[in-house]
């Protein structure tokens, strides 16, 4: 069976995250409020909790949240050689047991890459250039 | 029985480093080698990567580890606020059942800001200010 | 490709469970009989269990085990805003990594439901209303 | 060294909760907040969820979590025999790892038993006797 | 849909792998090179080894990995009975929550003696018989 | 505070295994019954499931598990390359999250050799000399 792609990933977790937030429920619907909210900048900014998000959901080997957090990094300005010094240390800490999420994350950020025509740098206008969490 | 303070988990840890580098097991020295090795300059800075390897070892709630990486990240400058910043991502991420390792991780940085004397900040001479990983 | 259906999830476990008590092993026999055991009524009723045994799938964060639990538990008579409260403590000791397996049970649970007519509430002939694990 | 008692323990913890809520993190503030909130009595008891945070406490192995859950348990009245076989669950799903912690849960109950003299049984007042959750 | 072929993880596997090692990362490489030399013959042997990490990643539950050493155990002639064993000890101490992955196994192992014609017992010209790790 | 030695551990172990062991909860005991058993010779040999059970607390983050199998391994002839080359293992499957383990290991297994005078090393009796398990 064809691997997963990217657009399917964002469609089942739309259709999924929708579902949920239809719940009455006031503390799981805070849960999710709070949980956008710890990625908004900060004393650290967005860019870099995104990366922080991006090696806590690979040594926890979740797909899902790794999916979500490539793309935010993608967004963020992120590129290719920062994100694998940053999986690396994921891979380190927590071992070969993550080798199958980093393959999931080699090939999804490929897929992330193809949808946007431009080399895998930071886009223009992000202070700092390369290695800078801003 | 009071607390295990910092300066005890040095001298623990720097007496278990040892031993275990005493083996003839080429492998595990050669691990040894290479996790060290992630947290250099790199695409990402030393600086990053230790920031990232506390969070990775708050969600895996390992206290040696939180202990190590929240030294190297005061030395490399991180402010309190960046470091609980970081510390939020990891609570929102790895559960309640990472508030133990949080309180813990607050009681080291205390132990850790008032071994040097000087504000909670960044030392002079890091580029970017707050929240800025560089 | 499309989400697995709670009815292939019964399928596959029946076909893999079976396939595995074919087994000679006792002490694999023994276990499963066990794990069975730990369910039927005791000091504290099977339907209480079952909500533990989902809760504990939850913040452990697998699907298989939330899907069969979450069976037990409309079969046993727990009602949505029961099951949402109880998934609601999982998420907040399991943390965001756990939120791709609440929307993966909020789906499996409007399956369940809709193979079952009627109201999402306890069938009759259950004491104690909502609220009340007997 | 003698095992840290139940009374250490809560000590610690009060200790290090204040210390944590000195911060002027709103993130953290609320996702503490949040927490409390989850076991207050909702479309379940306080009773019920307390119980249900302690599996998920014993599955995922923090002898705090357990702590604090096993307190809140006793005094909303559950009985050792329910307890046991809530922690009964929780050693089924968790496997033989969690044995340490079943070690840690068991002394740590006796100590609170101590703490109360009556018969290990639900207090006056608590109405569905035992095995059920109210 | 159907279960994924031990052919497909093969595939995948090997495509996702060789994308990973187009890298630039030094360290990335070195691990990948670090962590296939811990299965080398040494103090243990390569046959010991990929036993030890099938339990590994059972108990942590991979199915990749399963799959991986799963393959290695019957190429390196562990017979059924012994895999099972050795799968009953992860079962012990990973607990139930393990099933699915012991259920996996069962039917991977299943597909791979239907690759090889013959007994599942160990091939001709491996000293020790069953029961030995040699 | 000084280590904990391996003797306060067995005497720890010992003391809340028999106050489990007063429980009147039949599954509890099946339980560590069915525990003791997985150890025991089958298709494999008790000294080869002590190797695998190691493995298994190692990547698990037990230290409590870790001291009692260490000591299994000892008295089952294992020698200390051998139990490195298992413990290698781990750490590559577990990450540097396990190294704080693996230091824990590596002291108690120096109380263990310190207890029993001879070479570190097979008792004589067991076949096989190195790198077999038998």
């Amino acid at each position: 069976m064809p691997r997963r792609t990217i657009q399917q990933f964002r469609d089942e977790r739309a259709h999924g995250h929708a579902r949920l937030l239809e719940t009455e429920h006031l503390g799981l619907k805070r849960f999710m409020s709070l949980d956008a909210g710890a990625y908004r900048d900060g004393a650290l900014s967005s860019r870099t909790k995104e990366l922080l998000g991006l090696v806590a959901s690979t040594v926890l080997r979740c797909n899902d949240c790794i999916d979500y957090h490539l793309e935010q990094c993608v967004e963020q300005g992120w590129s290719d050689p920062e994100i694998e010094d940053a999986l690396n240390v994921a891979l380190l800490v927590g071992g070969s047991i993550c080798i199958p999420h980093l393959r999931h994350a080699r090939l999804s950020l490929d897929e992330l890459r193809a949808e946007r025509p431009g080399p895998p740098g930071p886009p223009p206008g992000i202070p700092g250039g390369t290695g800078s969490a801003t």
